[in-house]
């Protein structure tokens, strides 16, 4: 029986399938009293950082740990595996360390990182982000969520205290390897385990058309600015764009009509890309076509549209000596890229940093059909375990 | 100073702008509540009919009575005038045949219908359909709001019996001819008041497109099922086929994917479509059209569509002689046809009805910047007055 079973009916989300679980809500809040049990059941200490990053510490907190963890949150409708599975994995390879009587030598963590989808607040690893300094507290407490709440609100409900929100160079420090176990997401992997190479670029867009609303039924179809319809070009454009690059994704997954009345011409329409690729030349070129396309259609409408960046990350490299390290002592299991954003990949610019794949059998994540067998989860653990133990003797 | 003002602050929509006022929603009963008391300040009887259709009495209730009055909700984020205009004119017109020392000979009666618009759960002229018999009471009471509340508990919160709810003859019958006076909703009126010569065929369909929920960055673009791509058709394909025919108009004004995250590609997108024209054949051929370019693309993209028609009614042609006999006591003011849906189309079918209309001087309707000049509201209210004395005396 797997831990995740413990957490199951944990923010199940009816309406959408699967989970809804985001930073700092009642779910998310949850799941994170869940894990401070857990790991004090297993004695570890845990503590809560500046910027809400849980650290459960086998051993004396100090530079120099070796750290393994994950996220809790999931995106809207999410799978049960993203994120909680590595967390789990890791309180099993503690369990399983213990078990074979091991004592590390060095500091060994587990941490749990706040709002990694961005589900809530629209910028994914928005803890990572904080604690190395690639968002600014500034920026990041002034986020909102779809009910407009602020960052800053949500972190003081939950009892943090926004001020000390930021860059954090004592937590960094403690690091000394970072590895991040996680349900793989596409069919890349046809072995139970395998480590990550590189993360894609990867960035999100807010495009704003702005047109005129109106009645639906007494505006002439020759009298409108409806912002509907450049923002419908930009889902087309975004696909044919994507497709002319090779390895690129662009997705719409999220638009936002206002009023969003059904008899209603719009008089905006928010619409947010996400766009990835092996390296920044090939992303931007993507984002580049997709405005055009969207800039001309609102232009032929009689609309504007205008353009927010939400976040952007360069191409991640995993580093190579740590990867082929761990790739060796799990017995030669393969090294793969991902199109998926981690904690790690923002770590990975000051640490050294791995991740460790689980098996997706369908290559289906971010949704409720997410899945790995239960043989391959514990499989993940066992790795986990022996990397852990590889790492911190 | 306008009667208007006593409502500006309730239902005020922060986000949006302007109002959102939905049927048995907290705003709209705040004003049912306002019309009760300003209709007993004035010595009429109110009385709440089998679905919840509100009617305030000069004189003892009777079959044949002269009616007048309107709706109270908006659309989201909708306009001050819109329903209210037409409450608030009535009840001006009794102050100002009182002022005269006006005894109507036959009963007179204002009547507000609930949940004009369909903005809570998406069937326009609610209580006017129901009173006719156009809609089931089964159906009604099964419609969802976004929240996923049921009619049916939604009136019973608001103290309603939802058994009683169904086709009322009797109050249909006490109804000797219904009169709404309405703000105009395009630019179709160059003189403070009008008369209504017809209402478009109209009708709502909902498609659903469902694909393949998944990750945004791991599945490739070959890989994917995406339903926002047929649905950004769809928005593409009602613009071509409206403009291709005369007078017809179509609209998407609301989209939603789910689960709708920004790194998530969606696996169901649900779609509305607001379509009229003159007369059904040109509104059906506009909907075949977009239903088969919706099709088209849902095919081409892996992906399935359902559509549903959530509502429909066929051109509304007003009693010919009672438009005439108003235009002509109003001095001769012009007969115009519109694009709106109204109570009075549905009552239309069953009793000689007519509509008033105020002058909008910009065109715009459902949306906050709707507008209508103290000097126009005052003259349609002393034209109500004018027209509600000749039908009752």
């Amino acid at each position: 029986m797997s831990l995740l079973d413990d957490i199951a009916d944990v923010g199940v989300d009816r309406r959408r399938g699967g989970y809804s679980r985001h930073g700092f809500d009642s779910a998310e809040l949850e799941l994170r009293s869940w894990f401070i049990a857990s790991a004090e059941a297993r004695g570890l200490d845990v503590e809560t950082d500046r910027n809400g990053v849980l650290w459960a510490w086998w051993g004396t907190p100090g530079d120099g740990a070796i750290v393994t963890g994950s996220h809790l949150d999931s995106v809207p409708g999410g799978g049960a595996f993203d994120g909680p599975l590595g967390v789990t994995a890791a309180l099993e390879a503690v369990d399983l360390l213990r078990a074979r009587g091991f004592q590390p030598r060095k500091p060994l963590a587990i941490a749990v990182f706040p709002e990694e989808e961005g589900g809530r607040f629209g910028v994914a690893c928005l803890g990572s982000r904080l604690m190395t300094g690639a968002l600014s507290p500034d920026k990041a407490l002034a986020l909102t969520d779809p009910q407009g709440i602020t960052l800053a609100e949500a972190v003081r409900s939950a009892g943090l205290d926004p001020l000390r929100f930021g860059r954090d160079p004592v937590a960094l420090a403690r690091i000394g390897a970072f590895v991040e176990l996680h349900v793989e997401q596409g069919r890349g992997l046809t072995v139970p385990v395998g480590v990550a190479s590189s993360i894609l670029a990867h960035g999100r867009w807010r495009f704003t058309f702005a047109g005129e609303g109106n009645h639906a039924g007494a505006t002439l179809m020759g009298d409108r600015r409806d912002p509907m319809l450049p923002a419908a070009a930009l889902v087309a454009a975004a696909r044919r764009a994507a497709s002319a690059v090779p390895g690129a994704r662009a997705t719409v997954g999220r638009i936002v009509p206002t009023p969003g009345g059904t008899n209603v011409i719009a008089s905006t329409v928010d619409v947010w890309l996400d766009a990835r690729a092996d390296d920044t030349p090939r992303t931007r070129s993507v984002v580049e076509a997709v405005s055009s396309a969207a800039a001309e259609a609102a232009r032929e409408e009689g609309c504007t549209v205008s353009i927010t960046e939400e976040s952007y990350g360069d191409t991640v490299v995993f580093d190579a000596t740590l990867r082929d390290d761990l790739a060796s002592h799990l017995g030669g299991v393969p090294a793969l890229p991902t199109g998926a954003g981690h904690d790690a990949g923002i770590l990975a610019a000051h640490v050294p940093t791995a991740m460790l794949f689980v098996r997706n059998p369908t290559g289906v994540s971010h949704a409720p059909e997410e899945y790995a067998t239960p043989e391959d989860c514990a499989a993940g653990a066992v790795a986990l375990a022996n990397v852990l133990e590889h790492l911190s003797r």
